[in-house]
């Protein structure tokens, strides 16, 4: 017999965790619920939020929260695929586009990958977005085109639909406005509740750490990771998390169209060590976790079958994977000054360098220039001569060119041979999840 | 040669507080400019209060916030009257009319009394409500005719005009609604920029605490005065505070009209002994800090000086102090259920009881009934006798009555003589200042 919802009341609410008492479910419930029908001000939920980051939240409290905004909104059900399905999210970072590659790798094994993403906003990009720069491609599907699509294909890679955890949107833009984004339960909390109603049943978490990372620290990126994969384990989804170093840029790229091109590289087999390093860890985790033991997917990479599935996966969304990308106005290239060995290679600055070159957004609405960004000829531990290439900048307009190399200026550094080369350490640090 | 005001940023401004620094005088003065002309959205001034409740600001930061809150709005100047001027603030409390009796009395001392006052909301009574009570008797006074009458009478209560520190205003009613009331940087601002925008050369603390008091906890209502009275003397104001004890009522009524009639008791030398002691105190601290020392202040009431000022000042504000006050239509009247003494009568659910006959608001905009409230026939310590009447209640409508009764339940009790009386200690607990 269903029971009157009991009302609660926002100071109430607020004054509890401002007091360091654990919220009730139903104190829960109701303030999610309130405020995403309004009845609850932006001016209640952004002292809340600002109670929470600075009082914390239990594991309990943490699941209650991420259930409530699922419960906010629609939850999509793959089970009549019958087949398991997988999933990555990345906490982002300069470089990535590991996503691209992956998902037509993990399909391959005959694992469905509805890969919901979404699009870039300051110095790290977003999937759509460098996806968006193949000619045709659209990213936005219906529930019933991404159902489709994962039947026929095995994996999609697709905006996620403004029905999955509508309250996480709204939190999400006032977290910005307040100074309230960087709470680990209210970052867990928006992430999983994504990827939870979405319907995946299982899920690897890139969580990464370093200079170009949301979370610098490698122990609060730790934290993070662990509440994630308990959230996902107590919302019954298989979850692990690789910790990764994003101190460096991953792979060559950074930009759109460049990305795609080398994400194209490594489902050829080849491209830069460090990005086909994290496709193949991150597949096997995926696969592992989806009940897919020792795949080879290596062979997949190098034989073209993880190719042949990209190519049926951007073909099913109108993009045309042999036509040409689009390529930029003005170059610029930046050269060694001596001879050494390339000791520095800071991800932020470079980030920034790519994002002020046209390749990111300021604000939500603005356009991406889909050839903008930034090509490296070197990584770090590299040997360099003096006058030899160390990176390419691309924009559409020259003036942008001097802002960017603003960015950059003391972030690189070339060193004597047998220099310690500051790169933060391994690619993947550590593995959190059973 | 003024400079350029810098620009701050609210993210900026919040995530600092956030993170446990001191605000810089500029980001102050900025955020408050800022949210008083709305380019700080309400959301964001939320999560700063929380911050601030939560991780709380130095003496340096209160004294800033406190100065900018009088620079956003305008600021008194009684310098011209040649006299010296001294002002009472209390925090509330349950059967609080002591500015009625004080006013006049200080002011017969020759030292000017602009007692800029407010109205109730919610169980503690607002001085303006109870005076409102006396027929004709106006609040809103123009900033000419408070100074005429300090002139001509030496001391006026009237209505705070909108005028004083307006950012506080906007505060006040967001703090209300967000959790953030019970900050003691905030609330002592709050209190201090009105008190010294008002222009008062000196300024005593009624600083309360007990089940009545809007602090509870003494240590909380010291730390609050001692906030205050550093406030004050920053500003070149003289200040003192004296805590008091609010766990009994104040006298012996509590509402609007039978506090007026209390009041002129004391003013013509009798009334009850609490009320009496606790107006000769503040107007001996009143007077000393403006400089009037060794004051027969009991004198003034006892032979009918302090009288004549009320008197005067009544009439100077279209009041007519020999008229009938107002008159319950209804009264319930609770008697002794045995002999005994009355060893407990608790200040807060007696504020409670009358605020629902009516003599208080639940929201701002709703009236007051001036004849509602309670009359006490004991005090605790005093002897009764089975069937003795203890308390009267009075409403305009017979409906309140059960639930004012219910918010009495519990809250007082006959018991043996030689029994402990708990009434929370003396009056007068303590002092604060030089």
């Amino acid at each position: 017999m269903p029971e009157h919802a009991p009302a609660h009341d926002a100071v109430e609410v607020i004054s509890a965790k401002r007091d360091k008492h654990e919220l009730s479910d139903s104190q829960i419930d109701w303030v999610i619920d309130a405020y995403t029908r309004g009845a609850v001000a932006e001016e209640q939920m952004s002292a809340l939020l600002m109670a929470i980051l600075l009082n914390g939240m239990s594991r309990a409290e943490v699941a209650r929260w991420t259930a409530a905004m699922i419960a906010s909104g629609e939850r999509l059900d793959f089970s009549s695929l019958d087949r398991p399905t997988t999933d990555k999210h990345s906490t982002g970072g300069v470089g990535d586009k590991i996503t691209l590659p992956l998902m037509p790798l993990v399909a391959t094994f005959g694992v469905a990958v509805p890969q919901l993403s979404g699009r870039g906003l300051g110095h790290t990009g977003g999937t759509l977005d460098k996806l968006e720069s193949i000619p045709g491609w659209r990213a936005d599907l219906t529930n019933e085109e991404i159902f489709d699509q994962l039947r026929d294909v095995g994996g999609v890679i697709c905006a996620a639909g403004a029905g999955l955890a509508p309250a996480d949107k709204k939190l999400y833009a006032l977290r910005d406005i307040t100074g309230t984004v960087e709470a680990i339960p209210l970052i867990a909390s928006s992430i999983m509740s994504k990827k939870i109603a979405e319907g995946t049943g299982a899920l690897v978490l890139d969580v990464k750490f370093g200079s170009g990372a949301f979370l610098q620290d490698i122990e609060r990126s730790r934290e993070l990771a662990r509440t994630m994969v308990e959230l996902g384990e107590d919302a019954g989804v298989a979850t692990s998390a690789l910790i990764t170093n994003m101190n460096v840029p991953l792979g060559l790229t950074i930009g759109n169209a460049n990305e795609v091109r080398e994400s194209v590289e490594v489902l050829a087999g080849g491209g830069p060590a460090d990005v086909r390093e994290l496709t193949i860890a991150l597949a096997r985790e995926m696969l592992t976790l989806a009940g897919v033991h020792d795949a080879d997917v290596e062979a997949a990479l190098d034989d073209g079958r993880a190719m042949d599935t990209w190519n049926r996966a951007i073909r099913a969304q109108g993009g045309d994977p042999d036509a040409p990308l689009p390529v930029a106005r003005e170059q610029h290239v930046v050269t060694a000054d001596r001879d050494g060995v390339l000791v520095e290679q800071e991800a932020l600055p470079f980030g920034i360098a790519a994002w002020r070159l046209g390749a990111g957004r300021a604000r939500k609405e603005d356009p991406v220039h889909h050839a903008a960004g930034i090509d490296l000829h070197a990584k770090p531990g590299d040997a360099v001569r003096a006058g030899q290439p160390l990176f390419t900048l691309f924009a559409d307009e020259p003036a942008r060119f001097a802002r960017a190399l603003e960015a950059v200026e003391g972030a690189y550094r070339i060193g004597d041979e047998g220099e310690a080369v500051e790169d933060g350490g391994p690619l993947i640090a550590d593995r959190i999840g059973r």
